[in-house]
Formats: C-alpha cells, structure tokens, sequence
C-alpha cells in the first residue's frame, strides 16, 4: 500500500480542524475597536491551537517524508490520531470561552497528551513496520521532544486546579520547544544522501 | 479516465463529513467538570460514527488501491455513496441528542444500510469494468463482510422499536468486525507480487 | 503552468461546497419519525443541489481529464466558476426553507444561469488556449447539453413566478439530461487512442 | 523536502476559508425579492474577500510552480501566512454585518496587511532558500505589486476613520491591480525554455 492517500486524507482533515477552529471567534455586536476587546481569550486560544495543530502537521509532514509504506493497523493508528486532532476545536473553544479557568485547563492538556499519545503509537507502529535499521527508525531518534511533551501535559492537567497559569506556561513551553526547527529528519535525509 | 481525482474528492468529501461532525459537540456553558457529562450520547455517537465513516475511508482506499481505470457510471455510484455518507452527520446528531431513543436508532440502521448498499452498488460496478478476473474482482471476494453488515443494519431498523440495545449492539458488532484488519486486498496484492 | 494543483483545489472547494449543503439539515427537536417529516422541502432541496454541484465535479473532471496547460486567465475563470458553484447552497436553503415558493426557485434558477455561464466561459478560455484543432475542442464539440441548459435556466426564472411547477419540472430536466453519461468525451479519447 | 504536501495543505486551507465565508450570508426570513436586498453589504463583502483570497492563491500557486525545494522555516512562514488568511472571514463578516463603517474597515485593512507581510516572508525565505540567481529570484524581481499593496493597506488604515470611501477605494484599487494578468512569473518561465 502506498502512503500517499493517507497524507492526502491526512492534510484534508487536519486543514479543516484548523480552519473551523476560526468559527469560533463570533462577529461581535458593536462596531467600534472596543467591541473586539473582550475576544480575547478566545483569539488567544485559537492561536496557541494554531500553532500546535501546525506542529502536528509539521511532524506529520516530516515523519511520511521517510514512509516508504502503510499496512492497515497504520491507517487506524493515523485515523486515532486524527480524532484527537479534532477534539482540539472543542478544547479551544471551552477553553477561551471561560477564560482559561481550570477545568478547561485541563480538558485542554489531556486532549493534547490524547494527541501525544496517538501520535507515539502511530510512529511506533511506522518504526516496527519499515525496521529498527530503517531511515525512519534513525530519524525518529530517541523522540526526546515527544517524551519531553508528554511529561508537560501530564504535569498541565492537575497543576490547572492548583494555578491555571503553571499549565498555561507548560503548553506555551511545549509549543516553543517544537517551533524550534527540528533538524533531526533532515539531517538523515541529508546524511543518506552523501 | 484515471483514479487520482476521483479518490482526491472522495478524501476530500470525507475528510469533511468526519471533521464536521464534531462541529455538534457543542460548548458547555458552565466550567466545571461536571459541566462535561451531559455530553457524553453526543459524544459516543461521535465516536461510532467517526469509526464508521473511518471504514468507509479504509475500505474505499484499499478498493481504489487495485482500481485501474473508472467511468461515467461509476463516478455517479461514488457520488451516491458520497451522498449516504453526507447523512451520517445528520443521523448521529440526531441520536446524540437524543440519547439513543428508538427512531433516531432506526434512523441510524437505515443510513447505515443506505451506505453499505451504496457501497455494494460501487464495488459491483467497479468489478464489472475490470472483469471477474482482475485482481480487483479476486480482491473483493465473495465480501462476506458487506453481506453480514446489510443483514445487521436490516436486523437493527425493526429492532430499535423493541429494545434500542440491541441496535446498538449489532452497530458496535459491525463496526468490530470491520476493524479487525481485512487482509483479503493485502494478500490479492502480496501473492500477486510472489 | 500545470493543471495539477487548480484540479486539487476545486476538488477542496467543491467537496466543501456539497458538504456544507447538509448542514442545513438541522437535527428536529423531537425524536419521532413524524419529526422528520417537515424536513422535507430541505431534503429534497440538498438532494437536487447534490446532484448539480456532482453534475458540475464531474463536468470539470471529464474536461479537465483532456487539458494540458493553464494561464492566468483560465485560472480566474476557474474561480469565478467556483464563486457561482458556492451560491448552490445559500439558493438550496432559501429553496427549503420557503418550501419551493416563487422567488426562492427564481432565484435558484439565476444562480445555476450563472454557474452555466461561467463553466461556458471556462470552457471557451480553454479551448482557445489549447486551439480549435486540439482534443479538447473537439471533446467540447458544439455543446448541445450546455446549450440546452441555459435556455431551459432562462425559461425557469421567469416561470417560477407564474407557476413554481414548470420552474421544478424544468430544474429536474436539465439535471436528468446531464445524468445520462456524456460519452462524448470518453468517446474522443478512445477514438485517439486507436 | 517536497513541495508536493505543503502545497496540497494550503490548498485545503485555502479552500476552506474560501468556502466558509458563504456561511455568512444567512438565509433571510421572508420568502420574496426584497428580503434579499438587506443582504448586500454581506454579499458585497463576500466578493471583495473572495477575489483577494482567490487573488492570494493566485500567487502561492505561480510562486510554488518554481519552487523546488522547502525546508522546516518555509514550513512556518506557509503556516503564518494561513493564518493571517484564516483571519479574513472574520474580518470580512465584522465589515459586512456592519455596513462598512470605520473600525471594522480599518480592521479589514490590518488584516490584508498581515497577509501581505505574512506573504512577503514567505516569498523571501524562498529565494533566500533558492538562491539569488534562482528562477525563483528572477520570476520575483522587485515585487512592485507587492510593494504597493503594502502602502495601500497602511493608508486605508487610518483613512477608515476619517472616510470609510477612501480605504474602501484602495481595497478595490489593490484587487484589481492584482486582477490583471500577472506576466512575471509565466514570462520567466517562457524565457528559460527558449
């Protein structure tokens, strides 16, 4: 099976999330710059959203570039994946709506460990399918960053009921981590090449 | 004619129809917890049917894997199954919002069934253009499978009016027998290869 | 420029426009069969709208299946053709909502005039552009069932306000013209190929 | 890296943003001519915002056909770009809704203004990417169009609070400065093959 219906499928579903998440940010009544002020928290949230959807779509991009090929476990595992990804519009949207209070503090960091998780087992199962000497099982490392992620949100999700600001600053620090360019698929691609 | 746009605006329409379906997973007013729970019909319909149409995805991609050529007709047997597919959305916001009552159940059953008969109606079709001896036509077998999902959607109409349990099993049954992986199309092409 | 990536977004954009069409659906109050039953008009307005917007998908299919090369001007007659195609469904739900009275099936009938018009002058630019000798042109031919359509658009416009019947009968006309197959392109193809 | 993915990811985008502007234009209540009429600021601003994101995928398509390569920066710079993109239904629902008077057209403007600088970091970490002696480069030039757009937008700004008319005539002044024909990037490519 080749790979590149499941990356169409892929960008098609994750460019809609991306996009609806926009919806939420309701035309205000008034006509006046004041009226825009109390949105806020909701613009504040759908960036953040962006930006990690974004990072989803970077390391989706970035893994399938080393895909040579798919079995159907690895469509599940893409499709799991893709479900958690869709509930990051709800997550946003509960979240900006109150304020970022802690409850939806939290929902927000366990639908990001959901996707971390999703993400970890559908890159296990491209690793075990292509081989442990493969260019994907060199390029994916010993995923520190994807360990690293993981701990942050497992941290998030209680600490918003002690301080919704600590779980506020572990996701901003997860999203800075990854919007630093990943050199570690690109590197081996150039590696292999010489 | 050639296959790629044809699968381009399927994942395309698909890629839609599962995405949108979250869209009724609406905002809860309050932020608790708590808050979450009444949620929960809305949101394991949610689940069903994002399995559901993840099946209709998989198995229109393994199919279209050892389609060669498509024609008129068979542009339109995909748009009709697009069309049932378009219904899904519908009948699982129905269901959810009404917490599995007897004819949002049914109603359910009969896209359900719609779907799997335009499905079958594709299949057929796409068989008859390649032949009874094409790897497709070998591919799709006796489809065992279909014939067990239709006899189960037609056995969940009635029965939602008597116990709503039993539809609900017979769709999670389905939706079971589907997910353990179909090798049928990966063996085709794997013994084809040897 | 290659005609790839203009196929690949109005894919998106059409797969997105006989999508949303069903949002329109909404999901009745009550959850007894009965409670369907005023949804009707909508139904029957989404089913005659899917089957144009197909009309239009497969149209630009076959038509595109013979192109070779795009410029400017062809790309902006492409968008101007989707801009028509995304008034489908604002006309569809008018249609529904107001049970098919006279200026919401007027006004239906000016919007598919429209797409008429614009897919001619796509088809025109086209056709220059590769000239009168090339498959293209004679693949167009002279355009009967174009034609045809158009007079029967003008006809329903004013006629809906006379008696919405005619302007009902006339809408289903011209899509079961357009359902039958158009072997002319298939035609050419193969005729080529010999 | 290929180009190939990122350029059918912001194809979706594109086409989604594109497509759920129409969202805005509700359905009136009453079933006659004149219950349209109220809708035509949402109307006029639904052309005005099709034509510059039509005008904006315009250019990211001649831009990406010479394009070759992308690295994990463009990747960014593309993300940026479709969300200042994705901000344009919002900007343009706030403007129609409110019969284009100041704020929301200053609005407007600030949002075309991001999407041109978004726009412009793109364009220069490609050549940047390509090389200064690249087709790419060349096919750029000096970006005249791209310059005055820029000043339009910062002028419009401020000129939408002291009258509403002069930023609305340089938004339509900049759609058609970019409606005609843009020869650059098809002449280079023309020159290159001689």
């Amino acid at each position: 099976m080749k790979k590149g219906r499941i990356e169409a499928f892929s960008d098609g579903v994750i460019a809609i999330i991306i996009t609806i998440m926009v919806l939420e940010l309701k035309v205000p009544h008034g006509d006046s710059i004041k009226n825009l002020l109390p949105l806020w928290p909701v613009f504040l949230s759908y960036v953040l959203s962006f930006i990690y959807v974004g990072i989803y779509w970077n390391n989706h991009h970035h893994m399938f570039t080393v895909v040579n090929k798919v079995n159907g476990a690895i469509l599940w595992a893409n499709l799991h994946l893709l479900f958690w990804l869709s509930m990051i519009p709800f997550a946003t949207a509960w979240m900006g709506e109150n304020y970022f209070t802690a409850a939806p503090m939290a929902l927000y960091g366990f639908v990001l460990l959901m996707n971390g998780v999703a993400y970890s087992i559908l890159a296990s199962l491209l690793v075990k399918h292509h081989g442990e000497d493969s260019l994907l099982a060199k390029a994916m490392g010993s995923d520190f960053k994807g360990k690293l992620s993981v701990v942050c949100y497992v941290l998030a999700i209680p600490s918003a009921f002690l301080n919704v600001w600590i779980s506020g600053a572990l996701y901003i620090l997860v999203a800075m981590v990854w919007l630093i360019p990943d050199k570690r698929i690109e590197k081996v691609i150039h590696d292999e090449q010489e």
